[in-house]
């Protein structure tokens, strides 16, 4: 019943439904599969998911699992080949045709997040001479295109890529012509070690349903084809929001707890050291404190409002980062754009927090302390919002995951600083 | 020279240049373009951008923006057509042929982010009693395909969907059979009334180039190409991010900053309102904090973890959200790991910030106090990170837009409540 169920899912869907799971139940689903099919779920899982699947089978299932690595195309193996075990991984290559051991080590030479590694081998090629003719029936003689075949790549006598010849040029055009008078010379073919956002970008612009890989000689070496870089934007886009909070994309919700517990104590860890710094911040002023009890009251405000302003700031540079739209020529004026922003926003809610402070405490000196701290806080998170972002990325640190971490530490200790600090100099002159 | 450089661009290329431009540069480069790409650039800029853009040529560059209007396709035109000045709509749509004008409606009547409004209406039909043989002869007549077209769509009299011949069958069967013969019956065709994000997650799942979209009479009315999907996912993507920071992902990052300051501090004012019932709370200790303001310096180290070790597990939860991965099945299993994760985090830290915070006070009490908050905040925060999402999400609110602000606001006050609390029933008894 259950198996009825699984054949009118896609892998992609079955893989989604095993995340669901616990891990024991994981095992017993992944049984039911048929061999082509239980492959493709493994490349669809998220990769500590597979993983733990994997260690699972390993021992009870040690055949299943070959039958199942050797039913996948070349590419998809080398998604996974990694996080098999030594033996089965040697049984799955020894198995490989030639052909295709050759394709695999083929992409397998290139690093992980690179086009070389997100192609498929499966182009057809076709020489520029013969006519569309002769390409028809080969194709017919051929029969079945690989998925996602939307050209044909035109080579010379060594495999240089030199045209593209489009099925729809190839349906429409007079069959009497040659190749090499229709196809298509402009190509843009993919660096096989561009790094796969930029596939993903140039797929973006330019629309495209596959494109031809080359190595540094200008060899065809295979091909991108759209539904992998669907996965890249997704894998993208999780990686980001998953980052924030100092996680990875390839999480398993339902991972052994200690485990879980381990990783996410160390974010919690960094967290704790910016904690304690801010801590250290307000312990400088403790008398202070105990002279005025309403301060410690209401600094959080001024930290919070700090925090939420500087993470509006850095969320839209952080975009704009993505997009490669921030440079020497526009970022003065979004500083400048961001800080008037701030001005404006901190003078606001300034006179807000003021007047309320002033009246919860019956005490005017209360609100003009935090309305100048609040401004302060405000016109500090923008110009940070702006700067820890771009300093982040020139060093090579992602700001997704470190900047929300470095730029809460900076509002703050600024918030705090500019609160208790104000109002020490004020109590005690 | 600066054209030629745009030449070389694609539409969403440029748009993206835009959009790192101050807004009066914007109108310079964009009368540079010829029609055809200019009205393809405005379809692909961020709504924000895009308004305030044909606001600005509105009056001086009327005929340019009717003549790069008419230049799109009318799914295209659907996307902007609302942006678009009255006087200047009227006259695009008095130019459409008539053909085209009913295709605009089509696409018009639904909603947006459904499949219908997504759909392009370019397919191309064939009856099933021809052959192959006839279909060929057909295309090379025609001429050109549209763009990501991979199949032809099969209709009866009616016009409703029987059947989908993919290219690739085209080219490799035999000429002399019918396309009844060959064509794929078991289809899947999009409701046009299924949500957007319900379309992209097909076309994840089944790698599809593009599919077909009925009526609920079954009806071909257009079919939905993988590119835009693309835009579907990236435009989710940045939704959730920026929404988590209170901003729209159509934002305008040069946007006048009277405008963005009018717009963040509506965020800023929720905020403000979450953190004064946090002070609110410390308030209800004001006599404790006198007495002993080491709990003032301490006290946002413990409201900041339970923030921290919250926000890991709501993140967990959206994603699984957004997947539809969580249900009655796993609920309780998910919020029960989440809880011994709490707990397991909340014994670590509450030993270390309880030993650091007794020596540096030199006050074993300070430490003992710490300790306990720690847990219990930590604990809180599992179970808010796992509910809070699940009931913003039956309340129909995004818990990508609310999450945040609701669970920080929960960890805040429970931290302070915890810490401040039993500090005072320590103190006072
Ligand atoms: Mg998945
Ligand atoms: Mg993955
Ligand atoms: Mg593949
Ligand atoms: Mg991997
Ligand atoms: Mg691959
Ligand atoms: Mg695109
Ligand atoms: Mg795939
Ligand atoms: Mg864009
Ligand atoms: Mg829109
Ligand atoms: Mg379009
Ligand atoms: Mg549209
Ligand atoms: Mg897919
Ligand atoms: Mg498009």
């Amino acid at each position: 019943q259950l198996k009825q169920l699984l054949q009118a899912l896609t892998p992609a869907e079955i893989a989604d439904l095993l995340e669901a799971l616990k891990p024991s139940d994981r095992l017993v689903v992944w049984r039911l599969l048929p061999p082509e099919v239980a492959g493709e779920v493994l490349v669809e899982l998220h990769e500590e998911v597979r993983t733990s699947l994997i260690k699972a089978l390993e021992k009870t299932d040690a055949e299943d699992l070959i039958e199942a690595a050797e039913a996948l195309d070349p590419d998809d193996l080398a998604d996974i080949v990694e996080d098999l075990p030594e033996t089965i991984r040697d049984k799955v290559v020894q198995a490989l045709s030639r052909h295709d051991r050759s394709r695999l080590e083929r992409v397998l030479t290139y690093p992980e997040d690179t086009a070389g590694s997100l192609m498929r081998t499966d182009t057809i090629t076709v020489r520029p001479d013969v006519t569309l003719d002769v390409v028809l029936r080969y194709l017919r003689q051929r029969g079945e295109l690989p998925d996602l075949t939307d050209a044909l790549y035109v080579v010379d006598k060594d495999d240089r890529l030199i045209g593209v010849l489009p099925l729809s040029v190839l349906l429409t055009s007079d069959p009497h012509k040659t190749v090499r008078e229709l196809m298509l010379t402009e190509v843009e073919a993919i660096p096989a070690t561009l790094p796969a956002s930029d596939v993903a970008m140039l797929f973006e612009h330019h629309d495209w349903v596959s494109a031809p890989v080359v190595d540094e000689e200008g060899r065809l070496v295979g091909r991108i084809t759209v539904d992998d870089v669907v996965d890249v934007i997704r894998d993208e886009a999780e990686h980001t929001i998953m980052s924030q909070a100092g996680l990875s994309e390839e999480t398993d919700m339902f991972a052994p707890v200690s485990e879980s517990a381990k990783r996410r104590a160390v974010w919690l860890g960094v967290n704790l050291v910016t904690a304690f710094l801010a801590a250290w911040v307000i312990g400088l002023f403790e008398d202070t404190i105990q002279k005025e009890v309403a301060l410690a009251v209401l600094m959080p405000i001024v930290a919070s409002m700090g925090g939420i302003a500087g993470t509006q700031t850095q969320t839209l540079v952080i975009r704009a980062l993505a997009l490669k739209q921030i440079g020497e020529a526009n970022v003065w004026t979004l500083l400048a754009r961001e800080i008037a922003i701030g001005l404006i926003n901190g003078v606001l809610w300034a006179i807000v927090v003021g007047v309320i402070a002033a009246i919860w405490f019956q005490a005017l000196h209360i609100g003009l302390l935090i309305a100048a701290a609040m401004i302060i806080n405000l016109l500090c998170a923008a110009f940070a919002g702006v700067m820890i972002p771009l300093l982040l990325d020139k060093l090579g640190i992602d700001p997704a995951l470190a900047g929300g971490v470095v730029l809460t530490t900076v509002t703050d200790v600024v918030g705090f600083l500019a609160f208790l600090g104000l109002a020490s100099w004020w109590l005690f002159s």
